[in-house]
């Protein structure tokens, strides 16, 4: 595999063979690697001196299920530290079929011109982006699909990454080719709209499926694996309700993020459950579906389409996070108007998190009332008209806190929190202050651990083992729901690894790929100007009780502190 | 002395002796140890933990030429570091007459109640600021001095600070009641506003001037200093021309920031510089005065009172930073326009240098164009209309730069820099980027030393040695003017502190004050998680070059980082 680099300043290309020191890092890790190798901390991550990287997990490649996401990366624009952020669909495939360890995009045009960077066997071209600027994600995506036709793979901006608004993320076409596999964390959207590449164009078709070194091992690996994934109870569950299985166990635990993390039980629960949206997706039909895949070759399908009352689709798909922020966050109970939603944040290449929580600070500083699904719809065209009230949303919560002087925002690093209250789910708001990528559940969910989510003191052992499990997934390309089939059998990933590159591995492979990214991520950080007063919670968690359980967040200083003392 | 300390949260007041190691402190210094000792570092500035700290100087009391100065302070709503912001007026004789060493507001109110706290020698009581509420400072202090009485001196905070706008500051009375002497940076009017505090109201008819252990040597040193200070040939050239005597010398230098920070000369000097302004007020008669003093007895009298064609007040002072971030910066060179948006600005409570440099940051996103004043007026209006975007820039330069995506943001550690651009007048640009107070001229201006401004290697050492002479006038209560009075005869210092207080102290003692406070103020920042990456200017100033000089920030990191190595 090569290194490939583009600079963006002058529409040039190179490829390079990858250091040594590179070889057996992937996505997340292999970001982090490549940050601390090349890009100076402290500079700005919208200047030409930071990087966009694409990496993809080092078992992207086989169509293993769950197993081909994309790791995107650079220094975060909204968190001003490390960040990756990874997306299903097909980029993560195609990059990998053309022999592309990772991609990095350098410097800064110094002109208005816009791109779309075509890459295929040969190396990459720039072409013209005149006519897509300004387009939304799903127009632009139409509009390559037609150019390059039906089989390339595409990431991808929409209007607020070119306008370097932080939430911005970068989408990716799932199996379907639609545009909706998002990147979406740390505003990489707007680090892409600094280099004014509209859209990456991977065209694959003449490239190669990676060589297998014992092939045989490999498949056998792939089976047990797979069997393992398939006999989990969580598959089937996922496959049922997708990633809106959760509202009734965040909810009863007195955890759903509710009128902007005011309170922790949402009345209007039943309305929005995955329960609820599975018997009304099966009822509507038409395009309805309620299980799908976004990557080819899965076997979870914890994606869905969500129709309208006629059938006709109105976004696929729709997401726990989304129905959590711009749902109870916002005092909505209504899916159709989030679905709603959630297709326009995602025209728009945003953050449904981010965008989410900026509402609900929004509300909190009088612009909407709590429950106006209306409204909130008239907010993120805001966002779209580029008017200055849209301009600070887009930015996400924390710029929206500090612009309309809210002391409320559920935020870390500038970031905002996912569908989790870390005041009724402690481990995870372990995970939101620790984590060098910033408030993300999914760098360590802990809802799912058999502990009392109320116990300070049982906390960060478990969210700092969760941590390093994720970042070993996210660094071999894997969705956190593969993890349910390693869990069962663990040793498939050494397996797998050995087979797939010849190397040897340690047992604990996943764990010390993890530990690798967070050291790297942790260091790269600390250059950053990050130190411990980076990893906490916003002080008002700590003080303000959190209804039902009316519990705070006290976790010790000294636990979150600690928790990667000795990686 | 003694402490004494308000709680906000319960309307209550006690009086504390002095704690010994807090004795030989004084303003700035003093300000940087109670942070230390009393408010944790990484808490909400805006919460009930922070609190909002009164000091006058340790020289303060007497009337000595331009050394009756107040410091606020507290953890900066503003950069999230240490704050201490000084002003002139009556606020720190009143204080030590009562015999306030300092003076702590604690704690915050759970309802929606303001206050205005009154003062005298008995304590403090709590009077409802109902009435008061909503109304511009002009107002404000026009009815609290009809309802207390012309002899009480008055800290109070605008529509902004209500607001917890972070670029509010707290107002002082002049020698004339005018309430213009504003402390103005770090947003601490803001922290005063979390208080619900509109205003404090300090009577001292029945106070008493501070004793004198040694009153005639300290008369007799006084005497020198006055001398020394009248004889200084700076001394004239402020009194004819007040600060904006500086234009000439700025732009000079290639130094004077225009249009956003994105020149260094402004062709439209000749209109705004000092001697026209001179001109203009003495040809224009009435209210105007060229030469007008802040504190009583002050000799230097470097303010001035700004009038219109038909010799009615417009503002009283107008600066020179005023004049630089409102007119070069915002391409404006038209002086009556200048001083009506100072008027605004000062009437809402805010800090013209932030606000200055926010409008320019907002012509730099397409909100005005360069050189309109009555676009800029409107945007003025806006703050105090309370729309979204006077939300947005009542908080300050680099909120806006963040809110509207603007890459070139002209601040350090969130506070914009003053009007001395630090591409070419390179030491500014050391004390810019390390002090810890964040850009500000004040806290070590290197114009006037005589070096090569542009020559990269010089300007540590010449910061730092302002750095530490200004942080210990800051802990005098001493105006930087009053310093062209002491350095000619520095023993002087030495002399008034020990007839003052009956101690010893060292032949330095203007530099070991000068040299605590500022490490204090670094442990307190570190704490706070500041970091070498946050003493840094904005990255851009390293790459695009600053026309006339086309010159660079290239001061070493290196020299940046080990500054106060020894202090």
């Amino acid at each position: 595999m090569e290194v490939w680099r583009i600079d963006t300043a002058n529409q040039k290309f190179g490829k390079e063979p990858v250091p040594a020191h590179w070889e057996r890092l992937g996505g997340r890790a292999l970001i982090a690697r490549v940050l601390l190798d090349e890009v100076n901390p402290t500079c700005d991550p919208l200047g030409p001196n930071n990087k966009l990287i694409l990496a993809p997990g080092l078992l992207v490649g086989h169509m293993l299920s769950s197993c081909d996401r994309i790791s995107f990366g650079g220094k975060s624009p909204l968190t001003g530290g490390v960040k990756e952020s990874n997306a299903g669909g097909t980029t993560g495939l195609k990059l990998v079929y053309l022999g592309i360890k990772t991609l990095l995009l350098e410097d800064a045009p110094k002109d208005d011109r816009w791109w779309v960077v075509y890459l295929n066997k040969e190396g990459a071209t720039f072409e013209p982006a005149l006519d897509l600027v300004g387009l939304g994600v799903y127009a632009t995506a139409e509009k390559l699909l037609e150019r390059y036709g039906k089989d390339v793979a595409i990431a991808l901006i929409g209007p607020a990454g070119e306008r370097l608004q932080l939430a911005a993320g970068i989408q990716n076409l799932d199996k379907d080719r639609v545009p909706s596999r998002i990147a979406a964390r740390g505003g990489l959207g707007a680090l892409m709209g600094s280099k004014h590449i509209k859209a990456i164009v991977i065209d694959a078709k003449d490239g190669n499926k990676p060589e297998i070194q014992d092939f045989e091992s490999f498949k056998a690996a792939q089976k047990r694996f797979t069997k393992s994934l398939m006999e989990h109870p969580q598959t089937k569950i996922y496959a049922d309700y997708g990633t809106n299985a959760m509202p009734g166990m965040s909810d009863g635990f007195g955890g759903m993020p509710t009128r902007n993390f005011s309170a922790g039980h949402f009345e209007g629960l039943d309305r929005i459950r995955g329960e609820t949206m599975r018997e009304l997706l099966l009822q509507r039909g038409g395009e309805a579906e309620t299980t799908h895949a976004c990557m080819p070759g899965c076997t979870i399908r914890c994606s869905n389409v969500y129709a309208d009352e006629n059938g006709k689709t109105i976004v696929s798909p729709l997401e726990y996070e989304t129905v959590g922020l711009l749902g109870p966050n916002l005092g909505i109970d209504d899916l159709d108007a989030i679905a709603r939603m959630n297709y326009e944040i995602n025209d728009l290449g945003l953050d449904t998190i981010d965008i989410g929580a900026a509402l609900g600070v929004a509300a909190e500083a009088g612009l909407m009332e709590f429950g106006d699904s209306k409204r909130a719809m008239e907010l993120i065209q805001e966002i779209r008209q580029g008017t200055v009230l849209g301009r600070v949303l887009g930015n996400g919560a924390a710029v929206t806190g500090r612009a309309l002087n809210v002391r409320r925002v559920p935020a870390v690093k500038g970031q905002a929190m996912s569908a989790y209250e870390p005041r009724a789910i402690k481990g995870t708001g372990v995970t939101y202050a620790t984590s060098p990528q910033g408030a993300d559940h999914t760098a360590g969910l802990t809802i799912r651990a058999k502990i009392d989510h109320l116990d300070p003191k049982v906390q960060a052992e478990v969210s700092r083992m969760v941590q390093i499990n994720m970042a070993g997934y996210d660094s071999l390309g894997a969705c956190v729901f593969a993890g349910n089939g390693f869990a069962g059998v663990p040793e498939t990933i050494k397996q797998l690894i050995e087979a797939r590159y010849g190397w040897e591995v340690a047992e604990n492979f996943l764990q010390e790929l993890g530990k690798t990214a967070i050291k790297l991520e942790r260091e790269f950080n600390r250059k950053a100007g990050f130190t411990a007063a980076d990893d906490r919670l916003p002080e008002f968690m700590r003080y303000e009780p959190l209804p039902p359980n009316n519990s705070v967040f006290d976790v010790s200083e000294e636990d979150l502190d600690h928790i990667f003392d000795d990686l």
